[in-house]
Formats: C-alpha cells, structure tokens, sequence
C-alpha cells in the first residue's frame, strides 16, 4: 500500500472531533457515555503506563506459577503499582495455593528399530507426578478419543504410554471452539488411561499450528485412581510420533520429568478499589490473573489480563471520574492449577454477604477486542448488548452468550451478577499459549491498549448506569 | 487460561455442522449461499496451499521492487502457479515499469558538538535521487507541517535538510487514518522543502511505534523543482534527532545515499480467469500487487494479497463451482512506485470495451478480516452491506464506505463499477511496511486463510448475484 490518501472515514473519526473539542470534564456536569468511552480511548492509546507494566511483570519477574517465588514477587509488583493510583482501598486476600514445580528440563525421546534416539519437544503437564529419575520407557498406543481408548481395553493399553493425539478443528474460526474440542485430553487423559493400566501420557499440544514447541497445562488426577505421568508433546513432535508409530508400532518412548507437588504455600489475590459515591455497596469486579505457567513470561495468559484490570482503574481515576457504584480490580491468584485465588474470593464476597453486580475477566489474550461474552440469562445479555451503538465504533461487535471467565466464576449465583469475558480477536491466541514464546514482544502495544480501553468502557457504563 | 470447557456457542458452528452433514455440491442443485461460504472457510483453513504460496514469494524469490530481477521472478512464479489450477485462461499484460535501484546501505549520522558520529537508522525513499557517494552535510531544520516549513521561508531552510517529524497520531483507532494524517510528508516533503532552498529531506518513518527499521515509501519530484535526496528515519532515530536539534540547533546531518533510477523495464501483470457461465461478459475482478519494496520480503505487502487473490480461484475450483459471470485474479505490477500496472489494466479494459462489475484489492495486510470498504455511491455501499448477515457470523462487521485499492482505482468509472477494499484488522500493519520486518513469520497463518475465505465468499456472492 502506498501514500494514496485514504478515503475512508469512520464515526469514530467524528467522534473523536467532538470528545476534543469538549472542555475539561471538571467543570461540566455529567459528560455523555459517547464522550467519556472516546477519552478513555484517546488516553489509552497514547499512555505508555499499561505496557510498561506488562513489561515489568514479564521481564523483571517473568513465569510465576503459584507458590513460586515470582508469583510472591508478582503480588508484592501489583499491590506497589496499585498503591500509586491514589485508589480509596488496595488490599490482600489470603488464600492457600498448590506449589507444584517443574524440575529438571524434560526428556522425550523415541526409540525406534533401525533408528537412534529421536528427540522430541516435551513438557511436563502441570500438576503431573514424576517419572522418577532414571525416566520411563514404554510402548506407545496412539488414540484420538476416550472412546478410542476405551474400546482397545486393558489388553492392549497395559503398561504402555497412552499418546493422545486429536488435533484442533482448524475448521472452526474461533479458535477457543477447537481449544475447547481438544482440551478434554490434557485434562481427562492420564485418569482414562490409568484405568486402563497404562504407565504414562503423552498428549499432542493444544495449538492450531504445527510447531516445535510444547503446550503445557494443568491436568486432572483422582484419589482412587494411580496417578501416572503426563507429558505434552509438541504438535510437530506428534505427527512424527505417529508417523513413526505406523512404521514400528513397537517403538519405545522414554519419558524422562522430575516435576513434583510440594506443600501449599501462602499466597494472595491482590485487590484495588475505588468507591462508589452513590451506590457503594453495588460492586464490579474486573479482573486477571496473575499466576502464569513457568515455561514463558505469562505474557498473553495472563499478563495482559492484569494490566487492562490496573487501566481501568488508572482510566477512570485519570479522567477524574467518581464511579456512582464500586469498582474492584482483582488480580486473582492461582487460576492455572487451583482456581484458589478465584474460589477464595467468591467464599469472602459471599461471607461479607456483598452484592456484586457484573464481574467482567480478561482472560483470552491481548489481541484486538472483538466484543464480550455473557455469562448468564438472555436478559443479562441483553442488557449488555443495550450498549452495543456506543462501543460498534471501536470494533466491538460480538456480544454474544459465551464464557465469563475461569476466576470469577466462582461468583457465579450470587445475587444478580452478570459475568462477562472480555473477546479479543482469537486466532494467535493458541500459537503462544502456555509456551515458552508467550512473552512480551509477542503482544502488541495497540491491541492490548484497545482491550483495557473497551474494558474500562463496559465498566464505565455499568458503573454508571448498573445492570 | 485453563482447561474448563468453552460454553460459547456461535452461530458459525451452526452453520458449520449444516455445512458438512450436506452431501457433496455436484450431485445437488444450487446450494445455498451460506453453504458455499462454510466451505470456503472449511476449505481454506485447512489447505496449506496459500500459505505454502506465500512462504515460495517471500522466502525464495523475496523483496521484488519492479524492474528487479525478483519481480521478474514473481511474474514468472504467478503464471506458473495459476497455470496449474485448471482456469481458463491465464495470460500476462505488458507494461513498462519504473527500475528504481538502492544501491549501497545508507549512512545516517547526527555530528553534534562535544559528540562524536551518531548512526541512526535511514533509507532512501524510493525515487529519490542520490546523494553522490561523498554524500551530503548540513544543518537541520525540524518541521512538524508544510505550513511550519512556509513560514520558515528560504532564510532558515536554504542549504539546510528539511526534517519532518509529525507523528502519527495513535488515538486513531484505525491505522490507517493515523498514516493518512502523516504520509503527505513523505510524499510532498521533497517538493516543498526544494522550493525554498533545501538539500535535502529526513522523513519520520510511518509507524504507531518507537522503533529502530526506517520504513521506505514513495516519494514525489516534479520537474520544475530540484530534486533534492529524501531519506526515511526510523521513529526512534527520529525521536533522537530531535532531542539532539533541542541542545544543539546547528548540529549537522551526513547523509549517504547511492540510489537512482535506471531506464524502464518490461514487465507484466499476471491474470488468471474463469470465464463466466451465464454472463461471461460481466467481469469481477480480485487482486493484489506482485511489486514490493526492497528491504524485506514483501510479506503483508503485499504478499498476502496476491496469495489470497490466487487462492480465490483455488477454492471456486475446489468446490467445483461454475460461477455465472467472470472472475478473473489479477496480480498487479508496480504498486509501491508508479501504478503502471493497474493503469494499464484500465486501459486494455476500456480499449477492450470490458464491462467490470467490481474489483476487490487485497492491500492492507494479511491480518484478521473485518470486512470491506466500498468506495463509490452510497447505493453500491448499500448493495455490498446486504450479505452482511452471511458474512458477519465470520466477524465480518464492517461494511463502510471507504477507500479500493490503488491499484483497481484506475477502473473507476467505467460502467458501473464497485471498487471494494478487503479491511483486515489494521493494529499491527505499520509495525512492518516497508521496512526489513515485513517478512513470512510476521504473517499468522490463519489470519491469512481467513482472509482469503471471506474475499472468495463475497466474490462469490458478486459472481452470482451480480451487484
């Protein structure tokens, strides 16, 4: 493309005009949404707080698993950052998390005939035991479903490793669908597989994308079930695994994960609130959370989700607005391998017998906003959408019936609440997730700057206006 | 984000599901409109084929600025690829082509007092002229508008370079316009500063970010103006030239630049076509340039456009649709600088007496589709927006009037035609224009496929429905 002027002219373009054009909200009464939501735009897009923030939390303390020490680092980080913006309240919410932690760098190699050793891209899957130091070798039985597996039976699932190996729907446009059509391997596997008396898992990564790097995530034991280990495999190490498979179905893998539970440890959601002046007792929570995997710098998952939170609050005390109901951001701990930090609040709200409103989770990525998804009755989402005119301007057009979020649903029955997932755009989210290249170049300083603006704006309005 | 299930339920996976319990199209009559556009979707995020196409342009024949070997390449590579897919026809338009040539790295350097050389970031802007191989010293003058520079007059701008430095402005939310706000001073920099006496031009790299690339772009001479070199500096090299220039307004400037221009060169644009079944007469057009500058690989400009265009026609073919007027993809030459190829293709349309019903480019990057542009009455705009419900449920939202293509510009006006611009997400396209970075990894696979999908569904829609 080139110097050619573009014609194209947006109602945002117009609408910006008029937000300059308007004198210092201080001196005005009440300003219009349409005006407030285009400041909160102009004023995001042009500060560098938030990237800076997501650049601290990823670079200067990086991965921070529950229970580590970063995480600890993490809550001391937000609780300082939220200290500066001048909210009537920033507090700690004591909660205990698993502390489960890697180990050595994971060996995965396969042994097949006429071959040496193939190194594969493993990880660990979060929460799995260890293989014991010396590793484990075993036979490999390939599966694409539980059923599958199911019908092989003990007999020729015993004492081999079970390689779970569906691919993502990449048919399906957005992408937490195919996520969401894959994910019950990594969760359900090494339980279905043990049953069956096998040794061990591999599962094939969840990502749309064939790539060399492996896709960690919390799996799923259960107390009368023997636990047995559970590796991700990198999507390019499963098509060689299978491919090797149909060569020489008697090829040997060798699993070799230190990774171990260790006791819980203490550990907090951190919380910044600005009261309201009307209405305080009518809350809303917006929020992220702060533990991440250990592999990468929990950029996308969940960084960018805890400095649009931050944003917000620091967008609507900039703009020197006094919320007429109560707004909380919560950055909320342990959401990979617990949903500690999410129940814990939601056990605190209920015992202080608070009335929340709307919880609204950014939890898909720092990419560009598309809309919101709502978690509750088709009134709830009607409400919602009510907003759409003001919001269409800036890109944002699902506001669809769709997943709240992983921490705050906990909150889920209590009162009225509505719960709402922020939606950015879907489709590199999987290329990073729970990865070692989740960091901080790979997250656009615009995109993520659009989502905590669309955020404080739908916060904004509820504030305003409730729901 | 962890493992809980995804309770979103689009309407596309709906869709999805009719699409595929369908038996195969050729045994049916005319399936429905939403049907076909399922499977183009199905199709094109499945096949490897466009971004395999991709990965060939820019990876193994790379930046192919016209009149350069590479561009020849291109030529040849476009014609071999479509001769393979079974069209009708696939031909190429002579046209003869500006040959612009960089020659050696530029040198940048800032000589301020009690400072030794400082090298920042510059290139050439393309067309310009050289600065002879010793090349050029002198003071600076920084300007932020032509009307600045005007009132400077000739006694502070004679013998001096001419820097324009206005950013873009980022609370744009559509890139787009923030580069349509700045792009005249790269355009109309050299013109303007000769006039009044200057050597030479600096221009602010167009870009949103603080970076270290100068982006390159065309610039303009006119005759009875001397034609002075015009060098692009990166944004950060810009920032710092700035500062230096506030502690030291008389520091100077060396600028090396060997480029110059060649005689012109033969070369093509490269045509596929399926003729028309009923109304072979009426002709779509989809496309995208072949040309790109020379830094990089040429990747989001326009690589994307043109593997996208070709992939319109593979999946028309794939699904054995016999469409009722004429598609034809047109891989334009010499976009970046001097539009000789779509000005011959307008031509050769009206010497040919040829009725084009619309024309589609593919120009601004292969990011996540939003939708399209329509630049022309309002009554065609609103002739477009009438398949946005068979579009939206694929994040198709944006059905605007706005701004072609350069390249199918010049077709406007004959007959009736729809000039239609495909508008991905905008965020992240001017972190790489014209500069070393706009290279195959920057380019996300999907948001790619995506794109072609939903150019081939309203090229399909056009084709049978007419506009």
């Amino acid at each position: 493309m080139r110097f050619n002027s573009q014609v194209r002219t947006l109602a945002v373009a117009a609408a910006a005009a008029a937000a300059l054009a308007l004198p210092a909200m201080a001196q005005q009464k009440q300003p219009a949404d349409s005006t407030v939501i285009r400041q909160f735009y102009d004023n995001a897009l042009t500060s560098y707080d938030s990237y800076n923030n997501l650049r601290y939390l990823t670079k200067n303390i990086g991965g921070r698993l529950s229970g580590s020490p970063q995480a600890a680092a993490a809550v001391e980080w937000s609780r300082q950052v939220m200290d500066t913006m001048g909210l009537d309240r920033v507090y700690l919410q004591e909660v205990m998390v698993p502390h489960w932690v890697r180990g050595d760098k994971e060996v995965g190699q396969i042994f097949a005939k006429e071959r040496g050793a193939v190194d594969v891209p493993v990880c660990a899957l979060g929460g799995s035991v260890g293989t014991g130091k010396q590793g484990l070798s075993a036979e490999v039985v390939e599966v694409h479903s539980f059923e599958e597996l199911e019908k092989l039976g003990k007999k020729h699932v015993k004492g081999k490793i079970v390689f779970f190996n569906r691919p993502f729907d990449n048919r399906l446009v957005y992408t937490m669908q195919a996520y969401s059509g894959a994910v019950d391997q990594r969760g359900g596997g090494p339980v279905a597989a043990a049953k069956l008396g096998a040794v061990g898992v591999i599962v094939r990564s969840m990502a749309n994308e064939l790539q060399d790097v492996p896709h960690t995530g919390g799996t799923r034991y259960k107390d009368d079930v023997t636990k047995i280990p559970a590796a991700a495999i990198s999507t390019n190490g499963a098509e060689l695994l299978s491919s090797m498979l149909k060569n020489d179905p008697k090829l040997k893998f060798h699993l070799r994960m230190t990774c171990e539970t260790l006791p819980d440890v203490k550990s907090y959601n951190v919380i910044g609130e600005i009261k309201g002046s009307e209405k305080p007792e009518e809350i809303i929570v917006v929020g992220g959370h702060l533990d991440s995997w250990d592999l990468a710098e929990g950029a996308h998952d969940d960084g960018t989700g805890i400095v649009q939170s931050m944003e917000v609050l620091r967008l609507i005390k900039k703009l020197g607005i006094k919320p007429k109901r109560t707004i909380r951001a919560v950055m909320f701990m342990n959401e990979e391998n617990g949903l500690r930090g999410g129940t814990k609040y939601a056990e605190f709200a209920k015992q202080n017998k608070e009335k929340h409103v709307a919880a609204i989770e950014s939890d898909a990525g720092g990419f560009t906003p598309r809309g919101f998804g709502v978690e509750g009755t088709p009134a709830q989402l009607a409400k919602v959408a009510v907003w759409k005119p003001l919001l269409a301007p800036y890109g944002l057009n699902d506001f669809e019936e769709g997943h709240g979020g992983s921490d705050i649903g906990p909150l889920k029955g209590q009162g009225d609440i509505t719960l709402i997932g922020y939606l950015p755009d879907s489709q590199r989210y999987f290329d990073y997730h729970h990865t070692p290249i989740d960091t901080f170049e790979n997250v656009n300083r615009r995109e993520m700057q659009l989502g905590a603006a669309a955020m404080a704006s739908l916060v904004y309005l509820i504030l305003e206006h409730g729901l």
